[in-house]
């Protein structure tokens, strides 16, 4: 645990020295859960954006995309159940003045059961060594048994109040089990209440003629208003899909883990329109579809598993997520949802519009089932950028810290240095720079040792380091050095487009 | 005028028609000046974004990206001036409770009087003919002498009044003129009051706790309050800028002209930083820089022009626009302001944090000054989408509606139309959508008659067709035909991607 703190740390250390990530507003002491993309995240976060795209859109001929507004009608959060449903269970101490999410509350003193448990089990292990059965000392163990049996008398409470909107229950669990103010100690709590994570805002001039309007939680129901829109002038036929990326706001009130969950985000998702009965076929179809596109970016197939839902949102017939190894665990990277014909259905009956489809071949009309596949890009980044930062030991005993980014999303592809500043060889990468800058965001660097710099693009994360020496002025062939493999080869300067190309387009990475 | 407004009724129909641009949540009845870029939108406004991403950040070795959030601390917009001063003045009708922008009405009413004197020459000029000559016409004749006395004196009192923000003096203005309600003729005014323009909503969760937010209105703020981070991260050396592209909101309370002008909006900045004293040589070398990415697109030099301002923000001691010829005549597109140190003095001040560089050079530190291009990437979609649309009348008699946008930023890049649906040719369409697919955002459509499918294309953008036909079977040749000429040519299917990538890569336009 302490380990994985601790490289957590440097992930977010390093994303800032490395202009990655800066924390929102610093210089007023930040926003709390809101961040900005620095010179090289921006670059990163739109690799990704754009790769997933290409992967979406351009490599599926019924794929088209949308850009709909964050702005949308305020109808459209009744008809998606989120102006009813979309809350947070919340309790104030009323001694400390801190507000928290009684869920949280309850979860985490459930987990202090866990813990100890688990400790009971490692100092168990100690003790028996190489005889140890986990499974037998589980199921024998009177201390373990009477936890485990507590935890699952909370668990099954927590279920209970939370599917029956019990508020009143809600207090009385916490109180039961004798939960304390995790900053006061103090037992002294308001009664729980439901918050809607929805940001709302006003469109109009004055009180009395505004608009209330909301910023949209989700991507999706943008996706859902045009879905007629899109089906008619674009003249698709089922199954198509919609791919939209762009912010999303929910006003957490737990936020944490830097950009793992933040107020402002930004999605990348996709509704696939199929027939009524298919939809199961599609959601086997996308959930491998898209462990396949992450599995392309190379960060690892230990690093994802898939987690089916048990409990279902009360859209869904079927859901998944693809869980990703981030520095603090196992956790939700992207969801696949059999969504049936939930939304279009409930904005049918707000809009008093038909959203069917007339299919040629059954000679019939429906409301399609939708599969949806969600992606938050932020999160992505994360996975990506916490995974590429590693530390080495080399074989001259130093070390190194490399940040190995999949290439194809790397923000600098090739970074071009003179080996010296004078002789004419700064004249010659420039030149270099000229005509690779077309194609591929490349950089100049003359500034200290060829070592050095070498340093400062492994820790930058640019997978190509291109030396021009005096070499090269005689036989127009450069250096050409790999960020992972730190292998130098020498190469004709006629060469290098296709090289870089190679390395870095979405074309051999999506293959 | 009313061929314009004819003109733009076709744009605004032709954009919903072939899937660019829908209104807002449409199946509620919309959202007033909010709208949603459908499937072809979608993609014509992404590849407007990347081409001046790329002129910007890849061609520029001195200019990195930023991704700054919408949401930043408050004390932000106390700094920027926004809390205080971005404000329009309102004034409600009494009778007719509609509400009005006090600056409107009077130049509505000052514009009538404009019409008149329009009328008078017009008329004049029948009387006479060629012997009419319009400046001594209006400086003789006493009608329009008259009148435009009159106007003068209009503009004067509206400069005095906005100037001195003298609210009581608007209203008497408005009285005096005896300007009437539109939509009732009432002259029952309240008083004229400032309405802020920016969006506010609520971070966290309650009444006393909740911090009031702001949606920005526009993007540069997040470049200066990142500028040291992104300086010395990047280890930029003056002069040098940060480029970002994204979302700003405001509170129009007049929005209209389409996608003119719309409560929320993308903008594409740049904040060039330079020495104090340096600002007016690089003013005009982004001046002509921007001026020159314009005319790259190839919409005719006659549709652009600089508008240099008199009457300066009190940010500025330099700006100008540049303006183009939308269907509803010439507006603005761009903005090239110098901004001095206004902006990172006043974060200075409220920050209490130094915002300052060190120039090795001077071996000084001092706040650089900051030229800015302002561009709205809603308002180039416009330009490039409305001159683009043309009706052509063909040799044959008929005519043809067709979509010229410049093909680097065309959403489809080429269409793979196999000329019958059977002997194998949709086989080897589809292999060549297969192989395009990796470069282009191509499409396949076997769908109607060919003429009817190049018509298709025509209107949708399409700079190239590439059919398919029985010839091609033999000698493994297509027909590409190029959307603007109508042109035909033979050409080897090896060489299609070649031929497609010198029509439409970045590199051959910004060249």
């Amino acid at each position: 645990m302490a380990k994985q703190e601790d490289k957590f740390k440097k992930v977010i250390a390093h994303a800032k020295e490395y202009g990655y990530i800066f924390g929102s507003s610093e210089i007023y002491d930040g926003l709390s859960a809101v961040y900005d993309y620095g010179q090289n995240g921006a670059e990163l976060k739109k690799n990704i954006r754009e790769y997933w795209w290409k992967s979406m859109v351009y490599m599926h001929q019924n794929i088209v995309g949308l850009d709909a507004a964050i702005f949308m009608h305020p109808t459209t959060w009744k008809a998606s159940g989120h102006v009813d449903a979309f809350n947070d269970p919340l309790i104030d101490n009323k001694d400390s003045k801190k507000r928290y999410r009684a869920d949280v509350l309850v979860e985490d003193f459930r987990e202090k059961i866990n813990q100890k448990i688990q400790k009971d089990i490692t100092k168990a292990k100690k003790r028996f060594g190489d005889a140890f059965n986990e499974d037998e000392f589980r199921s024998t163990n009177p201390n373990v048994l009477r936890r485990q049996k507590e935890m699952d008398k909370i668990t099954a409470e927590l279920t209970r109040v939370q599917e029956e909107n019990d508020l009143v229950g809600f207090k009385q669990l916490i109180e039961d089990l004798g939960i304390g103010c995790p900053e006061s100690g103090s037992k002294n709590w308001t009664d729980v209440r439901q918050f809607n994570l929805m940001f709302g805002t006003k469109l109009g001039a004055s009180a009395e003629s505004a608009t209330d309007l909301y910023l949209r939680p989700e991507t999706a129901q943008g996706i859902f208003v045009n879905f007629l829109n899109v089906q008619k002038t674009g003249r698709m036929k089922i199954p198509f899909g919609i791919a939209q990326t762009g912010k999303a706001f929910r006003n957490e009130i737990v936020a944490r883990q830097f950009i793992f969950r933040m107020r402002e985000f930004e999605q990348m998702e996709m509704q696939f329109f199929v027939r009524p009965g298919e939809e199961m076929k599609w959601y086997e179809y996308w959930k491998e579809t898209r462990l396949k596109w992450h599995l392309s970016l190379g960060l690892g197939e230990e690093n994802y598993r898939f987690h089916d839902h048990d409990k279902l949102a009360h859209y869904a017939n079927a859901a998944a997520d693809i869980e990703f190894n981030f520095p603090f665990g196992f956790k939700e990277l992207e969801g696949i949802h059999s969504r049936t014909d939930f939304d279009l259905k409930a904005h049918e009956e707000y809009s008093g519009k038909k959203l069917q489809f007339f299919d040629p071949e059954l000679q019939e009309s429906y409301v399609p089932y939708v599969v949806e596949t969600s992606v938050g890009l932020d999160r992505m980044f994360l996975a990506v950028f916490s995974s590429a930062l590693q530390e080495e030991s080399l074989e001259d005993g130093s070390s190194r810290v490399v940040l190995k980014l999949p290439a194809v999303v790397a923000p600098v592809k090739a970074a071009i240095l003179p080996l010296v500043k004078k002789d004419g060889l700064p004249e010659v990468a420039h030149k270099i720079v000229e005509d690779l800058k077309w194609k591929f965001n490349v950089i100049y660097d003359e500034k200290d040792a060829i070592g050095r710099r070498y340093r400062r693009q492994d820790a930058n994360g640019t997978p190509l380091c291109i030396t021009i020496d005096h070499d090269t002025l005689n036989d127009q062939t450069v250096t050409i050095r790999d960020r992972d493999t730190m292998e130098q080869k020498r190469v004709a300067i006629a060469d290098l487009k296709t090289i870089i190309s190679e390395k870095t387009d979405a074309e051999y990475w999506l293959k």
